[in-house]
């Protein structure tokens, strides 16, 4: 049985009953931002930084949020007292709020902020020893100058058409692309390819989400001084690409070992992505400690 | 006191008992459609097409809809019936309905139905007779490639950011351009302007929504030999306009009487822009009758 809980402004209940006004504008026009990430041992993975992140998203819209990132954690954290288990899927959503209907922002008077805490099993070990296929989707990224992907928000139905197209082709995922033909990001995930041993991602001005695994991975070349670059990438760079991989929070580093059904060199996942899912992994325990120290305090505040 | 009452999946609740389930995919991704008329007499406007564009904006997103249009329209009735006010605000929304949590539209299994009804009061009177304020808005429209305008969907953020602009800058509505510096639309509405007696209005290919009332005016254009055209408009022919106004299902046509807070022509509402309302005007009424007719069936089959 799954185990799930959900935590709308302070009120904990089961998911049937955990439900929102349909005046709330993260419902009438996905007036909302939010974040994911999940728990290791009941322990928030890099909720600050997540934390600091749906702010910026926040701003972005110019919405403003009326919780503090400490009552946040404090409302995760009495959340997650009542989970049996300690690898949760976290999402922390918080819309505009409700008010008379209408596009104007400032109708929405009073921020809903929704957490979602769910038991998350581990993913399947195929998708890291045999690697995953994606397909480039025919849908466009949504610009920067229009809808910013850098804001992480409630408006998703780009991705969910561009993951329906991946379902229909049998794909794990797609990969988008802008409006001048470049490589951006996947639908919930970074994208990174290797070429003659040099690791390469979209830049920011591709028009992607900063994400935050691939910040991680990006201090990771540069701490082992691998080859790297954020540049330009198209998508005849992906299909002569040596190595394809993805990233993301809860999935981490996952090897693509298919392009538009075509495998990709022997099939298998490439040796520097082996390299850095292992490098990755040592970060990830060492960040692991770090939260664990950082939520102590908000534990202790709770009096558990 | 606002009289308003909420329909969801055939349960009528008042407004602040109106909830939805936060695994909504409307909720977390914007992952609906709607529409939205009014009712004049208790009877809704154009019902009919505004039921057509749902399904094609549903036929868009691949989004089937468990409803048929007469199980919908029943739902509106009972609606209906149990509001004083015979003048009512009336939104349709499906969203794809709740499921487990990820992209894939698939693990939207059974459609939300959620039909709002609210007293809507007339319009101020000075909008029809001074005009309102646009200004045009920096945050360009989303592309057709990657969220066509013309699917009037749950992701509505880019009209908000627009709508927020014009609220800063004192003006009623904002105009947004596409990327390559062409008038769209207005966030909630169809923008047309006069030039030398010629009624201007963009094109479908500049991405903008097939509005109900701009195919309604295109019609009377063509009924009574006036000039007009669907063409590319930029910024510089609305500044050189010398009548702009919008067009919308509830507002109807609305005068522009000032851009970026320059003020056009002599101020007020020119010579056409009154003559098309007016044909408006009448067209509505027989509209009205017509409606009558198509919506007594639907009272009959209640016992009405």
């Amino acid at each position: 049985m799954t185990e799930a809980l959900v935590n709308i402004n302070g009120v904990i209940s089961p998911p049937e009953e955990a439900k929102i006004s349909v005046f709330d504008r993260g419902f009438l026009y996905g007036d909302s931002v939010y974040e994911v990430t999940q728990t290791y041992d009941h322990c928030p993975y890099m909720l600050d930084e997540h934390l600091e992140r749906l702010w910026f998203s926040a701003s972005r819209l110019d919405m403003p949020i009326r919780y503090s990132k400490e009552e946040i954690k404090k409302q995760i954290a009495l959340t997650l007292k009542q989970l049996k288990s300690g690898q949760v899927y976290l999402r922390v959503i918080v819309s505009r709020g409700e008010g008379e209907i209408g596009l104007d922002p400032k109708l929405g008077v009073k921020n809903n902020l929704v957490i979602i805490a769910k038991d998350l099993p581990d993913y399947p070990r195929d998708w890291y020893e045999k690697g995953v296929g994606v397909i480039i989707a025919d849908v466009l990224r949504n610009p920067i100058d229009a809808l910013d992907p850098n804001v992480k928000s409630g408006n998703y139905l780009n991705n969910v058409m561009a993951m329906a197209e991946a379902k229909k082709r049998g794909a794990f995922d797609a990969v988008m692309l802008n409006s001048a033909g470049e490589v951006t990001e996947c639908t919930t995930s970074n994208i990174w390819m290797v070429k003659n041993g040099q690791i390469l991602t979209p830049t920011m001005g591709s028009g992607i989400l900063s994400g935050l695994t691939r910040k991680k991975i990006l201090a990771l070349c540069q701490a082992h001084h691998l080859n790297f670059a954020e540049t330009v990438i198209k998508p005849q760079d992906l299909r002569e690409a040596d190595e394809i991989f993805l990233s993301s929070t809860t999935k981490r580093i996952v090897p693509i070992t298919k392009l538009n059904q075509q495998t990709l060199g022997d099939g298998t996942p490439g040796q520097m992505t082996k390299h850095l899912i292992s490098l990755h992994d040592d970060l990830v325990e060492k960040q692991k400690k770090r939260d664990q120290e950082l939520w102590a305090p908000v534990l202790q505040a709770l009096g558990r």
